[in-house]
């Protein structure tokens, strides 16, 4: 995603760790009790703006979001929703998706979120998609055992290669959406990406997969 | 597929037991016998009215084909086909599908073809899907170790029960095409469904799914 770079993005990320976690590693195993309870972890990984975490939070308040974004002026604009909503159960990480396991003990989270990650079409990046082996390793490692994998995209180069990815790697896909505005799916939250590209008349992919630990 | 009765069918299939197996159980762990060769043997089910299967013999001469389809009227045009080409390397079974353990050995199949499967759109209806769990056990018990089912299909609901269907099964994704024809897939050869569908700008989806025998 390119984003302008917002002027005073880090003062403002800076000025709110009640929202955006200052020093993540230190709460891992310990995210219970940052949110003061017991509620399932669900974590979106390139989160964007935050539409879609915010709208999760507001309509599961029983369950706790942490927001992973590596743009500072990108998690700045999902801060100023956290602000302006005083949303109390999601948090933000400003960090690198790739180096989860430092932010989070083994079979801490319950449940991980990509929407329309950055599809990397080029075979000679195809290590840099969200959904690649190296990706689903630390996933592996940081979800609950049978956790699942929640996955939208616009992309069908990208959705045909998750797909495939998910399955080589050992999960399950337990559905498929190939045109999720026109199915029976209730509950959708839309993301940023997904209005602009629905806008635009392009179908948006869904899937749900899950890690079998017999397998493992 | 609904197929008006042709007049003379059954007659013009008994008249061609070279080419339309008439006891095909005899057959059972014996079809390289039949073909007179040890070349790997390929199945189509549900393989309509026969252009793809005597297009992919023509193409690949060292494969043996057996088509398989139900509906006689059916099997006697893909009989047409066999008898003013005069094709070696395709056999056709008028049998059903759901039966295959009657006509082959365990393991004697090396790859499965399904195309535009009928849909049977209603839950009710799944056990007649063709890629459903009970004929997924059939294909399994006589596919080879690893064998690959190669499934194409216009219709969209079926393509997401079936990628869903293989991977609950157990089986891989080795490759997903969301819109073939718009694809750098080479070689495609079409049935006469997918020529129809892909007339009337549907997209046309395909899927590479492999049995995966360490599971088992
Ligand atoms: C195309 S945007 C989509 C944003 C949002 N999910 C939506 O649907 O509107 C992808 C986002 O993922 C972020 N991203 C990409 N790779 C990441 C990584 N390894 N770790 C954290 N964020 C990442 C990018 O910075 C970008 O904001
Ligand atoms: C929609 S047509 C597609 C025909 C062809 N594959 C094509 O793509 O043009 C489906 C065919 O599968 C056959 N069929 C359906 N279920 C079957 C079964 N259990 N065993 C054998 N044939 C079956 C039907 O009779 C019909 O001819």
């Amino acid at each position: 995603m390119r984003v302008r770079k917002r002027a005073g993005a880090p003062e403002l990320v800076a000025a709110h760790p009640e929202f955006v976690v200052a020093e993540p590693t230190e709460w891992k195993g310990r995210w219970h009790e940052r949110f003061g309870n017991d509620h399932p972890i669900h974590i979106e990984i390139g989160m964007g703006k935050g539409q879609f975490i915010t709208g999760m939070a507001k309509t599961n308040p029983d369950i706790n979001y942490i927001g992973i974004e590596m743009q500072i002026s990108v998690v700045s604009i999902a801060l100023d929703k956290l602000i302006a909503e005083e949303i109390p159960n999601v948090q933000l990480l400003h960090v690198d998706g790739s180096a989860l396991t430092n932010y989070f003990a083994d079979h801490e989270v319950d449940q991980i979120y990509l929407n329309f990650s950055d599809p990397w079409p080029k075979t000679k990046h195809e290590k840099r998609r969200l959904t690649s082996k190296a990706f689903l390793a630390v996933d592996e490692q940081i979800i609950r055992p049978n956790g699942e994998i929640h996955f939208k995209t616009d992309n069908q180069g990208l959705f045909e290669y998750s797909l495939a990815s998910f399955s080589q790697y050992g999960m399950r896909l337990k559905q498929v959406w190939l045109d999720l505005h026109t199915s029976t799916y209730e509950g959708n939250i839309m993301t940023e990406y997904e209005e602009k590209f629905s806008n635009r008349g392009q179908r948006i992919y869904r899937v749900e997969a899950q890690f079998v630990s017999e397998e493992k």
